[in-house]
């Protein structure tokens, strides 16, 4: 029997958004249905046999630091194992690089099962975007040598970017990085520098799931007078890996001087190592000198640039993750809201004390429960997969079409990022709340996920720095381009659901919210004061994501409509379901959100320090 | 220094609730005051020894139970040390009980302090509320030798209501009360009854904490055919000691047969045992017959009534343990974000990277999440004291005053309870998200007061079940008599603050609020069908709360504004500040939350279960 989220998947993949279409492109060419199928297939098993039933045990059997090593349940070897066997390292990757050349979108549908079945036990695409920085800007014999071997599962990768006192601000990162020696600029694997610094935050620091562990570091090099650069200009990308390799992949025997210098107890996610890690400090003293040894990456000052080019790809999948989490919550209350009896409903004939109990999903705000967390969790999954969908068109696209597709994924990154971590939480509580007290006990899943969920709006960029980044950048960027391309393609889901009478007054509703959020950008920026016009930049951005959900709401309900009314009538009439909701209980929310943003109100900004 | 909890208590208590006045009355003419300071210095000065310090301490070392004993940690048995040897078990009690004759707003405030300082460490409220019911409806032998001595401190109390097939439908318990053989009726401590069954999340259900605990249960009496009574009428309530005493209150050595069945491992306020205990299963036989040795409170049929009197008050505790759990994450985010460096601000000038990071609190964005924090939980603390301070009228006010406070009381019980158990936990996620990474680990506070908090929405009733008494009971019951009594008393705030010109804006905006709940009222029960009417009463709570939050905010404003503005004018501006925050960014959210139910939107209680 098909999973409810496997049914979720292809409605979204193929019905919504017609990955079919992609196998027309070369690069995907040798892909049909049956293929992604297949993959789905295969992804949806490994994360039943291996993820799933580890969840709980990796939060209870935190990593442990026993002064040699991490030490990690064995459920998580097994897991990495069986995910690096599978070749989903490396599946958007080019055949020549023992890649699949699978549509990211695809990809991504296929990693959902992997999040919701256990999002911390593995850290797999921190690896996979390792390798992919190094692929776009490394050199050939990087990419062969790190990249590579990354892809095909041997070594893992980290993203060292944040330091203890410089997490949001990453111009104020202080690990130096200074040639080593003569002729350090010839090393055939890059010009070889020496890294002192801490960085903090590291997921997957250290461990012993894979033989080596690449480490992006984000460095600075001093200037001729041995001070730092200011800002982000002076930044920095380096290769530090765990043990030294020669030109072909292989350990020299030599330990590179990255220590761990703690782990991270965590709220949740703890099936993940996060650690604080010592670069250059000595403790593994390497070839006679001082300082951790790295390997340039691209051009000296564009280190943030380089990894900036991961970012989207990146966001995306933390908004992935958040969503899952949400529906993992979903599903399990729903199983538990069928099930579990409870009270009698209220309403026609009073309640009859003497009636047998009800389920709980007879209740009416039980339901409401449930609709709220399927029309927050699928519509965030339609819009992330929306957004892979437009990672593909950028790439393998043509002409106008990439490029809008680049500009689009853009101005969305910052809500596929934002907006499943804010609003599958709250499913996550939802589904909590279900239980009742049961859900508050660690007997039942659901706690776990809420906690889990928690980290989405800090990492990758907190919810500030998404708002900012929207608000601030995104929106008013080559002129508002990319607003106008949104407001187009919001636009033409308008036009089309007009034509249709149940979803007019939908199309009405929507265009007036895409104006009022229209309005609400150009009175924030009124004063072109950017002190003013992000004050409230969080509220705009949830008004903003609210509006493109209600839009991805509204385009999935067209195509349920334009569908045969044979097919999956239940599930169709789920989705119809969720896009009410959205539109008669969410959308309304926004007219708050924008208030403030119009007004440029000053209230919080305004208030003294000592007021507080 | 004064605390800033102490400061703002101080403010609420006195300048705002005028505690001062009570003394006027028989009951409170010993007070003064420089008495209820000195209950306060006591009490905060307990709070900061004894609980603050071991808060993370009962979080990490959850109760244990080695098939004899439940073991908690020492701190826990010291901290319920210290607060009995204070008095504040029969703070609120006559003299002659041993008690302090406190005003409840004065006893609300004082035990503030230990909610803020760990909420899980003591469990205190149970046994005065235990110890209450029985006052109220207890015999007089069974107030001396049960009351008295959990007033006094020697045994501890509990609430045994739910059963594992029995939560928020209590009307299904199926705990079985028989008579204990001949004679039973005439035992002087009140009928003896033999209890068997189960009772689920029983608080402090077991520990060494006391020589004895005196548990207080729900069971229903069979009627001369053997069978329950369904319903809520059926229902009594009895005493179980966990040890047998005599009539002077001495241990005859006998241990009841109340048995430890498991703890609960919660996700959070782990330093309060939760338990499920197995009343009668022969596990310490006692006196030769089967089941727990029971003695009937009040009358037969009557119990959940019995327990309901002490419903308000226990539901006020609720409130304020979400409202105190809220405002320690904002002490704790607000200490944070003065201390911490990190970026630079946005506006004026731009962002020089050679300039020296800011703190926190320099960041628009932060002070709007400490105000948030600020706005919700001093205004949900607010509530809670005027909500007490209804108590203390009800009980010691004349005539119709006493009347109209025990009605209004009635009416904004769902709302102390819930709003806060709602709105601190929010402000709870934003103190996690000042603190960014640190905030997820378990190394600052702020995750433990977000998990603590999880629980107010479900114990003590449902959020759902709050809404349904909300909307299905208070503000229906006596022809609307409740809600218009509440509209006048907001409306006398709004005519206040008419005269104000700082303040008229929020007074016409209070207003119309005001009006859209009463008609979103009438529009919900326009058809009479309580399935329509009651389908989305969460929304209806939410918006309701909102009301009555501006509306405190309102009535605090107009005190500060009618203060000497010589007198602390930080604070001041502060409560300015949260107030303005309050109408700008929060009040404006009920228009979506009342649009669904005036429209009766059956979205939610229409979708067919396979839809989901």
């Amino acid at each position: 029997m098909t999973s409810p989220l496997r049914s979720t998947l292809d409605f979204l993949v193929h019905d919504w958004l017609q990955a079919d279409s992609l196998t027309a492109r070369e690069r995907f060419a040798d892909h049909s249905r049956e293929t992604f199928g297949a993959v789905l297939d295969t992804c949806e098993r490994i994360a039943r046999e291996k993820y799933a039933p580890f969840n709980r045990t990796v939060d209870t059997q935190e990593p442990q630091f026993d002064g040699e090593k991490v030490i990690l349940p064995q459920c998580t070897h097994d897991a990495r194992l069986a995910y690096a066997e599978s070749g989903m390292l490396s599946a958007a990757q080019d055949y020549a690089l023992g890649g699949m050349q699978l549509p990211y979108l695809v990809e991504s549908a296929a990693n959902s099962f992997f999040a919701c079945a256990s999002i911390s036990i593995g850290s797999n695409l921190l690896t996979t975007g390792n390798a992919n920085a190094i692929l776009v800007h490394g050199t050939p014999l990087q990419q062969q040598v790190f990249a590579a071997n990354e892809f095909n599962g041997r070594w893992a990768g980290t993203m060292c970017l944040s330091e203890p006192q410089a997490g949001s601000s990453l111009s104020d990162i202080a690990t130096r990085a200074t040639g080593d020696g003569e002729g350090f600029e010839a090393d055939p694997l890059g010009p070889r520098y020496r890294l002192r610094g801490n960085k903090m935050w590291i997921s997957s620091g250290d461990h012993e799931l894979t033989e080596n562990i690449v480490h992006l570091v984000l460095a600075k090099i001093p200037g001729p007078d041995g001070k730092l650069v200011p800002g982000v200009k002076g930044i920095s990308l380096f290769i530090c890996p765990k043990h030294l390799v020669d030109t072909e992949g292989r350990l020299t025997g030599e330990r590179n001087d990255v220590a761990l210098a703690g782990l991270n107890h965590k709220l949740g996610w703890r099936g993940t190592t996060n650690t604080l890690l010592n670069f250059g400090e000595g403790r593994h003293p390497v070839r006679g000198s001082a300082g951790a040894i790295g390997y340039l990456v691209g051009q000296p000052g564009e280190g943030l640039k380089c990894m900036f080019h991961m970012m989207n790809e990146a966001r995306i999948s933390i908004g992935m993750a958040a969503t899952m989490l949400g529906l993992a919550g979903y599903y399990a209350s729903l199983d538990y809201a069928k099930t579990r009896l409870q009270g009698r409903p209220v309403g026609s004939g009073g309640k009859d004390a003497s009636a047998p109990q009800v389920r709980l999903i007879e209740h009416a705000d039980v339901k409401r429960m449930l609709l709220a967390q399927k029309s927050y969790c699928e519509g965030a999954l339609a819009l992330n997969l929306y957004c892979a969908r437009l990672v593909d068109e950028g790439r393998t696209g043509q002409g106008q079409a990439a490029a809008d597709a680049r500009l689009l994924l853009e101005v969305l990154t910052p809500i596929a990022k934002s907006w499943p971590s804010e609003f599958c939480l709250e499913a996550n509580s939802l589904a909590i709340q279900i239980h009742g007290g049961y859900g508050y006990t660690r007997d039942f899943p659901v706690e776990q996920y809420w906690r889990d969920n928690r980290l989405n709006m800090i990492h990758e960029g907190t919810h500030g720095i998404q708002a900012a980044d929207l608000l601030g950048r995104k929106v008013v960027m080559q002129g508002g381009a990319g607003l106008q391309l949104l407001a187009r393609t919001v636009g033409a889901t308008i036009a089309q659901a007009r034509q249709t009478p149940e979803l007019a007054p939908y199309a009405q509703q929507l265009e007036q919210a895409l104006q009022e959020v229209g309005a609400a950008t150009q009175a924030a920026w009124a004063t072109g004061n950017p002190g003013e016009a992000l004050a409230n930049a969080v509220p705009y951005m949830q008004a903003f994501g609210h509006v493109v959900l209600a839009w991805v709401w509204l385009d999935v309900a067209h195509v349920v409509l334009s569908q045969d009314a044979s097919l999956s009538i239940a599930a169709n009439a789920g989705r119809m379901g969720a896009c009410r909701y959205f539109f008669h209980y969410e959308l309304p929310r926004i007219g708050a959100w924008l208030q403030v943003v119009r007004q440029r109100d000053a209230t919080c900004a305004a208030l003294a320090e000592d007021a507080f």
